[in-house]
């Protein structure tokens, strides 16, 4: 990684220290002479190599490194995505964060957990305001997606201005609120827009997202289709528009609702309270209460709709729950679609619900929070941007719209496809990478943040493949001489009990190396573990074809 | 589970041994009076918390029980799903193994890699030639699937005649021989059918799946829009007929074609010396004559469309592979559909092969081999079945086929979604399920065959979770003094280097815990090594909230 940093001139900078050639992880930086500002501060969860890790954060040395400059973070919306990161960061990095009202109550419950409310300076924004930070004007745009109060920013900068889109969806009809602000867009258009930063998440799908209101219908079909059952409805608990659909449905029903899952009633409260979804009187109880009225005026919303084994759906279907067991003549509708990775745990609770003897509705009853090709196209044509920026997605997402753009008359050496880390410097002239800056994920581990790198996670790869054999011996510090042992101890190899064989041949192995070493006088402790491993991984590889972690331990006496 | 066996009667007995609720692992047994078929035996790939393991194989104590009455294996079609654990299985019973001639082609391969060829009594059976077995008789019949030779079954017993399907889908213009032999079908139905086992992969999806030949067309479609380029296809390696159909599409357009995979290679030679697959003269070169031609006059056939990490598309995308290397001006299809669980690693293939410049067509070139609800509903209303056994398929599958026939009259009772290791009793009469017999995964890890089980897989959930702590040390036999240590060494749990402080924190609680009873006279072994856990699991856990293996270790000198 080159560390060569670069002067300020003026010209913009656009630097993405993540979100990348990966999913989750947002945040880019935005730089004009003495000012940076920060748009998201997201994590992205482990990879399947990333054994025992709870979640990434990126590395934000840069930002460490100019943080005189850095004037705070503008962010767009409430999910992990994009705010995850905040609490690991604002550590060290701690300038205001600007959100809008339901985001930063999402960011307020997290900056709680982690005792940082006293330190983080916050300010809501309203759509259509903006919030001055030294060389930045930064205006908030309605949008719509799947999370209420999401934001599209327009940073103005001496270089001109840049639109970014957030993750955003365009609906005409939405649950909550107004539709996307597409004559703002239309105007910045007008006035002339440096370069878009456009989410592309859904670039590879052709037409339109569906309005979330279409999903409302559809839990009213399903409603009086299931009339005499409890009805369970797993979604995303960040999905504000859409419980609010599930109560105006089950309302309709004279049903009650009951909300279960942790996140999932946190993020509620949240909403309540900044009045973001709107519950008729006596319909909402509590889970405890809900059992006082018949099954067929029930509903219970739940999170695990990925197949998260610790969720309240799993656990409810795996007669773990302390309240709620789902069997026959229950109702499971599936308001989600699997994550990409989360197909194979989806489907495992899909099965155990239905051999459960529950009918189960997985399909049809979500639609997306991104924009497809046409929606798009259209926040192209109406921002027409000089630069075009694919943000959000994987690298064939990126390339997908980098298609799109194209299409639509943006010349190829217009559009970037920037991998994080790089630096774009832009201005109405010219724009080009100029060099990179550090960018990386840090691994979070229970409390360590950091601590868990590369040489770890290889030896959890390691033992997790072959388990680890160890091998264990008392020499004496005067004569050399082998006091005890070698003993040998396994776990994650084999089944010990029924392997005797095998353990005795391998103690016999490695005590004959080791005294053919003593009796030429080798007593270096690097030469007699080198030797020990050697003897044991060939005898292991020979009669096993396995290569567990060998490791051996030498005591003094 | 129960271990209770039954007594023959004059009832047919259909004993699913593996195969349903899960994916892969298929093999059932028939038994009648003294006779026993096996209907396939399968291996399936480790489910993710089955760490470091290779692949798993039947439970076959139940044959091995009743080994006097086994008659042989009657395979359906050579994939290994349906014939991977033969190999392991044959040797605890070995009876002959019945198949169609490719299927017994690519069973031979795999006998000729273990040795058993010398052993195993094969032999070869046409469509609609029967094999006579103790009291049953077994009618291959012709099928299609995603595998030339694939056969379903007719098992003609004194209870009646159970049509077996295999893994089919109903092709009426297949690529290599003739359409499923729907005509037997009918004529069996007409006779009196008392069972219908039927494939239920794809009984989710409406309609029909797809003639194998209109992926000919795509194909043709797609060499005509990349006339410049030079042309990877990735597929499955036992897709003989798609591979027959890359090789027309290319000697039409003038290309060469290298085949790429160890197991492609072979399944090709395989299929080439049983002529299933036709192949122009001149058309198939080796990889290193290949490259005597112009690049818009190759092919490269080639495994890894699963994004297998090891497979040669993976090796050729990451310029691992020591004679090609895929890059900008390439196009590269997959000609193929990811297999659930496998959505992630083909994404991250794609990826890579767009970031290097080629071309990636990853839709559209693919058709299942698996029958829709339209063709089940065929072959049910051809059979007429009195009773009907969904097979093949995790349970959504399974239930979803149980919905199809429902609808087409066939009472709930008289359908039975079985588990694996029910005995189903029937005959005209009656169906029942009476019992149990054992059954259940036995995995398979290099040369280890049910060597790791729940324990060892425990602990290597656990080791690749957390990594491990060991404490060793050296106690005076006489004295029970302690001579050296404890000195703590890990793996897999924190970058020592950089953890000094709770390493040192660490030796001092173990130190002061072992001295604390030694102190009071303690010496017991398995005492020293709890204390020694309980105090070094509580400072880990309060420090960095995790829970690393803990391995005491205590030397007597």
């Amino acid at each position: 990684m080159k560390k060569k940093e670069y002067n300020s001139d003026s010209k913009l900078k656009i630097i993405p220290l993540g979100g990348l050639e990966q999913i989750g992880m947002n945040i880019t930086a935005f730089e004009y002479e003495d000012s940076i500002i920060v748009v998201d501060c997201g994590l992205s969860f482990p990879a399947d190599d990333m054994l025992g890790i709870d979640l990434v954060i990126p590395d934000t040395t840069y930002l460490e490194n100019h943080i005189d400059k850095v004037k705070g973070f503008v962010i767009t919306h409430g999910h992990e995505d994009h705010i995850g990161a905040l609490p690991y960061v604002l550590r060290k990095i701690n300038v205001p964060v600007y959100a809008t009202r339901l985001t930063m109550g999402i960011i307020e419950n997290k900056l709680k957990e982690h005792n940082l409310m006293g330190t983080t300076k916050r300010k809501v924004i309203k759509f259509g305001q903006s919030v001055n930070l030294g060389q930045f004007r930064v205006e908030y745009i309605k949008t719509n997606h799947s999370i209420v109060d999401a934001a599209a920013l327009a940073i103005y900068s001496p270089a001109g201005i840049v639109v970014h889109t957030g993750d955003f969806k365009v609906d005409y009809t939405p649950v909550y609120g107004d539709a996307i602000d597409l004559q703002r867009f239309a105007e910045l258009g007008k006035k002339g827009v440096l370069a878009l930063m456009c989410d592309s998440t859904n670039a590879e799908r052709p037409g339109f997202t569906q309005s979330e209101k279409t999903v409302g219908k559809t839990f009213d079909n399903l409603f009086a289709e299931h009339k005499n059952t409890r009805i369970f409805v797993a979604t995303f608990a960040s999905n504000v528009d859409r419980v609010q659909q599930i109560i105006n449905t089950a309302y309709k029903f004279g049903r009650k609702v009951a909300v279960e899952g942790r996140s999932m009633v946190n993020i509620l409260e949240t909403a309540m309270n900044l009045e973001c979804i709107n519950v008729p009187e006596n319909t909402l109880v509590d889970l405890d209460q809900l059992k006082n009225f018949p099954p067929d005026q029930q509903v219970i919303i739940t999170t695990g709709s990925q197949g998260e084994s610790m969720a309240a759906l799993s656990r409810m279907a795996n007669n773990m729950h302390r309240k709620i067991t789902i069997g026959a003549g229950d109702t499971v509708i599936f308001s989600s679609s699997p994550i990409p990775g989360n197909e194979k745990p989806v489907t495992k609770i899909i099965n155990e619900l239905l051999r459960k003897g529950a009918d189960v509705i997985f399909q049809d009853a979500h639609v997306s929070g991104h924009a497809c090709q046409e929606e798009i196209k259209l926040i192209y044509t109406l921002v027409h941007p000089k630069y075009a920026i694919p943000v959000h997605g994987e690298y064939k997402h990126l390339k997908a719209q980098a298609n799109i753009a194209n299409s639509l008359g943006i010349d190829k050496e217009n559009i970037f496809m920037l991998s994080s880390g790089e630096v774009l410097e832009l201005d109405e002239q010219s724009a080009e990478v100029t060099g990179r800056v550090p960018v990386g994920s840090i691994l979070v581990d229970g409390l360590g943040v950091g601590d868990v790198g590369n040489v770890v996670l290889r030896d959890r790869q390691h033992l997790a493949e072959d388990g680890i054999v160890i091998v264990v011996m008392s020499l004496d510090r005067a004569s050399g001489e082998l006091l005890a042992g070698p003993d040998i101890v396994s776990r994650g190899f084999v089944y010990v009990r029924e392997s005797d064989e095998l353990m005795d041949e391998a103690r016999y192995v490695v005590d004959v190396a080791i005294q053919a070493c003593l009796d030429r006088g080798i007593t270096d402790w690097g030469k007699l573990k080198a030797t020990t491993k050697d003897a044991l991984s060939d005898l292991i590889w020979k009669k096993t074809k396995r290569r567990p972690m060998i490791l051996p331990i030498i005591m003094e006496v």
